[in-house]
Parts: C-alpha cells; structure tokens; sequence
C-alpha cells in the first residue's frame, strides 16, 4: 500500500454539529442523539468503512455571542443541547473492535486527577482505543458555567493546559510501573506495593497528592489530539499532540502550517513524522456530477442562517448581527473573522465575501473545505490534499447517518482500490493503528515518557 | 402481589469490592473488571432475575490507613486499583431494557454543572434508569488527590453536599421548561428559547451562571440514594434521598433507625412511604445446610485478612495495625468502631468480638449480616427483615457472577412464587418501577421540586 490516508468521522453528542438546520431533513437521525443505538449503528458503519476513528468534539457552554445571547443557538440546536460525548463511548465500544474513540475534553472541565482515571478506564474498557482532543474552551460562557466570571487569556490558558497535561502524564505514565500487576493467585497478591507510587504535583493551577486509582491500560497516555492554530497552539501541538487537526482551504497554506509545526516538533526532538495532520472537510458525493450538485442545492436550501450566525459569532468571537449582511468581512478587522474569511477564499481568488455569503457557506461547511465530487473525482481531492502534506482527514457531515453511509459505499472502495486507504485495521490499540506496530506506548522525546517510572 | 422486596447488586468497578481474598478464586471473574463483557454479562443475568438495579459504589482514594499506607489495599486489591464506575453504565444499558443502574459520586468529585450533564446524559442514554449515590467521601486519600491537604469536618462535608445538590436541582428541574423542546421541522425550530434559562447560583462552596447544557432527561433529577448513618447523614438522607442505604445485624434497631428516618423526612413534609430503605447484606445459599455451610467454610478460608484490615481501617478511620489479634473492641472507644463492633454483635448476644473474629467476619461479610440457608430459609429471613422495616436489599457478593446467579437460579424463584419479588418489572423509568406508574419525576415537596420552571 502507498502512504495510506486517514479518516475520522468528525461528530458531537447533540442535533447539531456543523450544519444547522439540516436536522429538518428527513434523513436525518440527530433529533436522535439520546438514543445509543443511534451511536452504536453508527460506530458500526464506521467500522464497516474502516474509519480509524470517530472523533467527537464537545462545549460546555452555549454560543451566546451572537446578539449576545444563546436564543439563535437554542432555536437552531446548533450544539445545544449538547451531551456529554464521553459516555457514548463504551456502548459503541463493545459493539466494535477496531474502531478509534477520539473525544473533547477541555482542561477546564474537570480536576486532572478525576479526567486520568475516566480516560484509563475508558482505555481499559476499549482496550486500547481512546484518544484525547485536548482543547482550553473558547466561550466565555463555558467559565462562566464554572462559576468563573469569564476564561483565562488566550496563552495563558495555554499555560494551564501545559500543567494539566503533566499531572496527567505523571499519573498515566509515572504511578504504576508496566510490572507493578502481579496477579499472583498462590500467594494471593494482586499489585506489588513496591511497585505503585502517588505523585507528588503542586503546580502553578493544579495540586495533586496520590495514587493513580487505575492500574496500567493498554495505551497508559491515550493518543494525543490537539488543534492549535494560534501560535502559542501550534507550539503546545508541536511538543504534545501525536495527531493535530488543522483547517483551511488552501492546500498550499494549509501544506505550509504544518511544514513549520513538523518543524517546531523536529526542533523539541521528536520525529516530525510521528505527527499526523487531520484536515477538517466535509464531503458530497454520489453517482454522477449532477446528482452531486442535486445534493450540494438541497443541502444549500436546508441551511438556516441563524443557527450558522450563532456558530460563526461563537467561532470568532464577534457579534455579527452587528453587521449588515452584504458586509464585506475583509473590513472587520480582527484576527479570527480574518483567519475565517482567508479560509474562505478560493485559492487564487479576489473574491471577497459579504456576511450574506459567508453564512450560507459556513453553514453548510462548517468553515472547511467542501469536498464535492464522484467518488473518483474525490479520491483525486484527497490525494491533492496528501501531495500538499496533509495526513488524514476529519469528515464533518450533512446529515447522519447519510453522509458516513455516502463515504464508506462510494469513496472508501475507490481509495482502497488505489491503495490509499486501509482494507483491513493494524491489530492492537488506536495507537498502533496509527503508528504502527509496536508503538502502543508514546516513545521518547515526547514530554509523557519523562515521567515514566521504569 | 404483597409488598414486594426490592433487590439491587451491590458492585464496584474493581477486583474486590467487600470480599478480600476472594478474587484468587477460580469461579470469581473479577480479574476481568476491565473487560466490558464482564459488565454486559452481569447486568443481563439481574435482569433475568428481576433485579431492581445495580449499585456501584466508588471511592477516589486508596484505604491508606491501615498500616498509614496504601501497601495492603495494593496487595489485595481492595477497592484499588478502581475504576470509574459511570462509564461502566451505557455498555450495560445498551445489552439491558430495564435494569435501573445506581452509580456513587463523591461531591469532591465535580464542579456540579459538569456532574449535572453526566447524570442527564446518562439518564437519556438509559431512558431514565440512573440513580445517583450522594456520597461526600471518608477517606482523607481522596482529599489529598485532588490537592486539598485533607477532608473537610464531616459536619461540614454536608454542608457541601447541600449546596450540591442544590445547584444540581437548579440545573435539571429548572433551566428547561418541560415543553422547551418543540422540534418544530416545519418552522426550523428545535427549542424555544424563552423556555431555557440559565441558573445564576453564588454559594458558598460553589458558583454556577449558566443553562444546563442538557434537554430535559425521563427523571429529571436521577433517583437520589443516599447512606447517611450519623445524625447529620440521616438528617440529609430524610431531606433529599429516596433510596437509603442502611446496614447492621440486629432487625429491631434497623427497624428503629429506619423509622426515625421517616418520622424525620414526614416531619419535613413529605410523605415517609416514598423513602426505600436498603440494607446492606451478602447471601450465601445453596441445596441443602450442609451444602451452604461447605461453601461457608470455602469462603472463609479465601479471606485475606490483610485485605480485610486494609478496608476495616479505612471504614472506621483507625489504624487497627496498631491492636493486638485478641483485643476486644468494645474497649476502642469510637464511634465508627463502636458502630462495627455493635453491628457485629449478634442479637441478643453478650459476645464480645477480638479484632481477630472481627476482621474474619468483616473479611467475609463486608460488615453487614450474612444470610445462609437454602432458598426457602433466605425467603423467610428475608421476610424477616421486611417485617421489620426494610424495604429492600444491596446485596454485596461472595464471587461474581456466583453469588448473583445462585440467588437468580435459586432465592429468586422463591420469592417470586411467595409473591414477595417482582416477575415482570414496571414499564417506565427507573423512578417508576420502584415507586409506582406515573412516578417519573420527584414530587412535592422534595427539595428539588421547588426549582421546577413550569
């Protein structure tokens, strides 16, 4: 096989996601999130079409920029109500065996001692297939929800993440050693003592004095995601993440970010090749071209402006309903709405978009690459993306199970035909499939292993 | 049917929950606490034998007072290492339609506004079939690993618990309108949003400003157990809980405390029949005498009295390293020890209990009475127990699956035909197949239902 591409399946424990109103249509089953068997059906599909893992993204807060109030996104279902994402998780588990389980936890949520022992267990219970998206929270809402008066500045947020990652690494990887489980029934000893210690942290943000309370899972620390985009992001991904989720909609430039975050890496030690990039898209297929753009104008009609209003004002930070709708956004001078509108332009294009436009597109795309083609056209597209450095690829969709079902018939067979994607999983836990064989554990420079107790 | 007996199995997602030693057993499968079908196996055969619920307790410490470490807990595996037991949950309820699933959570543990979105999204995953173990920790282990240098008085650990649940309340009965959620397609509009609110709680132990992320869930706020056995504790449990865990050998005193209970909860308003009380026992049974004792003595000799120590030590906040074998107890003037010991006294007896007997028993019991004889023995003990006050059991195991399946195949049947334990269960939530049709939610005038938003 050539250099394989990889695919997750990009989801969220609510209606939804990236694609507000689309949850009228009736295909769609997201009114259903409650129901596991919803997510079980799926995590099988997945499975069937040989994703390497289904990646669920979460907030703790609602999208309360636009208009300054979470009405738009209330009405929208535009992540809100939003569950949990981490309980999904083991059901899906047991009704598979390969598939990968990525899901968001922000170093807000919960104290580090508490979140290590949740991902051991669900490392346990998975044997081996769990993965961390590791986010700081961008609403202020969220801290508020915490019963904090808003975040923490930009980099420093960075900071706590940096300390909480360590409390972590030094519970996963330095409280029990690889021996420490005996399971001696004659002499009816379980763990050698001798062999657990507590840890011993007390940080800037965090304190902690004790034992990890699981014993060592199959991975010890789970595959590490992260998504920094930002400087201060990027340089957090170059030293901790394994795989990094980046976006943009140009593959030159998104090409060149991660050329320099391989770099950075490189620079901190570690193989730059042990860093997997994953492309936000989302992608419409069928038959024919003219079935595709059928799809791509029922899916158009079915976007509601409000709900991708509320989601764009979250994203960026800015109250657009401040703004007239034939606006054009390269006049809003701020950081984000200009990293928005960049990703929006077509390569080489002049064109600047109103608020009008933008919208519509952001709601159908979720602000990345729409992919749109026959499944030999898009095999081509990711093929383009790979050439320009990309590794993977997070599929949004349209609609559940629609979208996934739309991939794995039509789009996965033409790439595992051209031996670019795989047709069977690597044995053993998320990080072997990835990585390859061998590699269940993270290997030296990375920041983990120094706290390893061998 | 006469008043049925209700029955949950008492569990942790660990080696050895209450019975130290035993684990090295070759019919006990506890080794295999990491493996979901371990889990899956065990929920399907209570609901074959028409278990109420499966009872999970926690703790977030190791037992590290014995001894003034954690060295014989690790050896033995008593309750460390331990897992979370909430992701245990989805698997079971995905392979189960009635089971209920009652899990402990310390409010040490989580921010509220975090914990109240775990127990919604639990709820939904389940259809209404979560009830929460209100637990405000005992072991100072617990403290020191979330980076405080010890427990709070215990007095004032309620306090906490209070505002707690408090906020819990605010958040599950009070953010969303029963009829917030329209999932109008024609209009586009999934939740109306001058029917979602955000709570604005500022205590003094916690800050909350925000709206549950979670719709409404079957039961709203999870069924509340609760084990309080001070004064404080049964002042909270007669407050707030529905389900009370109780325990202790003599029926009369039980009885008695079972009682003041609901004289205190009737004299807060509500009604003392919507109490359940549960106590802790271990069952062995089998044919014939003969036949329960052989397996008596086989159990016996399996207990390690180590283990037993390490948990005993942990219970009572005493260090019993520090006694000889053959000292007898009455002379330790505590009251948590004073509570053992008498609750170990048989009824009527004069004995008087050596740490040695002592740590045997508890070794083989878990503190609570253990109920031999053959299936038609059990059902008259158990009537026993009912005539005195109780309504229900937890019942802790020996080996697992065994100590469940013998009661299943054996006890079960019994009842059943005695009319004294369910064949079918209720339909509806958890809330309603242990207090009637009709009973999803909480009703006047728990606590709860003052932050109801109609």
């Amino acid at each position: 096989m050539r250099k394989r591409i990889y695919f997750n399946a990009f989801h969220m424990n609510c209606v939804v996601h990236q694609s507000p109103g689309l949850w009228v249509r009736p295909e769609d089953r997201m009114t259903q999130y409650t129901d596991l068997n919803t997510w079980v059906e799926l995590a099988r599909l997945l499975e069937r079409g040989r994703f390497d893992a289904l990646f669920l993204a979460d907030v703790i807060g609602p999208y309360d920029v636009y208009r300054g109030n979470a009405e738009a996104a209330l009405r929208q279902a535009a992540q809100m109500p939003v569950n949990d994402p981490m309980l999904l998780i083991p059901a899906m588990a047991q009704a598979t065996e390969h598939l990968g389980f990525a899901f968001t936890s922000s170093t807000l949520q919960y104290h580090p001692f508490i979140f290590a022992r949740l991902i051991s267990t669900l490392d346990h219970l998975t044997k081996g297939r769990i993965a961390w998206n590791i986010v700081t929270s961008y609403l202020d809402s969220a801290a508020r929800s915490l019963g904090q008066s808003e975040l923490l500045p930009h980099d420093e947020r960075y900071d706590v993440a940096e300390e909480y990652v360590e409390v972590c690494y030094k519970l996963w990887e330095g409280s029990w050693r690889d021996d420490a489980v005996v399971k001696d029934r004659a002499r009816g000893i379980y763990a050698d003592p001798a062999r657990v210690r507590a840890i011993h942290h007390e940080g800037r943000y965090f304190r902690s004095d004790g034992y990890h309370l699981a014993e060592p899972s199959p991975q010890r620390t789970p595959v590490l995601f992260q998504a920094g985009a930002s400087p201060r992001g990027r340089e957090f991904a170059a030293r901790h993440a394994e795989c990094v989720f980046v976006s943009g909609l140009n593959p030159a430039k998104v090409g060149e970010l991660i050329r320099q975050t391989r770099l950075q890496a490189g620079r901190l030690g570690r193989d730059p090749a042990d860093l997997l990039f994953f492309l936000y898209a989302k992608v419409i297929t069928a038959d024919s071209e003219a079935a595709v753009q059928r799809k791509y104008r029922d899916y158009l009609e079915s976007v509601r402006d409000e709900g991708a209003l509320a989601l764009l004002s979250g994203w960026a930070g800015i109250d657009f309903s401040k703004y007239a709708d034939d606006e054009l956004l390269q006049f809003v001078e701020t950081n984000a709405v200009r990293t928005l509108t960049q990703s929006f332009k077509r390569p080489a294009s002049a064109h600047r978009w109103t608020l009008g436009e933008l919208v519509k597109l952001v709601g159908l795309s979720g602000g990345g690459p729409l992919l749109m083609g026959t499944p030999e056209q898009l095999a081509d597209t990711f093929e383009n993306w790979i050439a320009a450095g990309v590794d993977g690829f997070n599929l949004a969709y349209m609609v559940t199970p629609g979208s996934f079902a739309d991939f794995v018939e039509g789009v996965a067979p033409v790439l595992q035909r051209r031996g670019l994607m795989q047709t069977e999983y690597q044995d053993g836990t998320l990080r072997e499939k990835l990585m390859g064989a061998g590699r269940a554990r993270l290997r030296p420079p990375h920041p983990a292993v120094q706290h390893r107790w061998t």
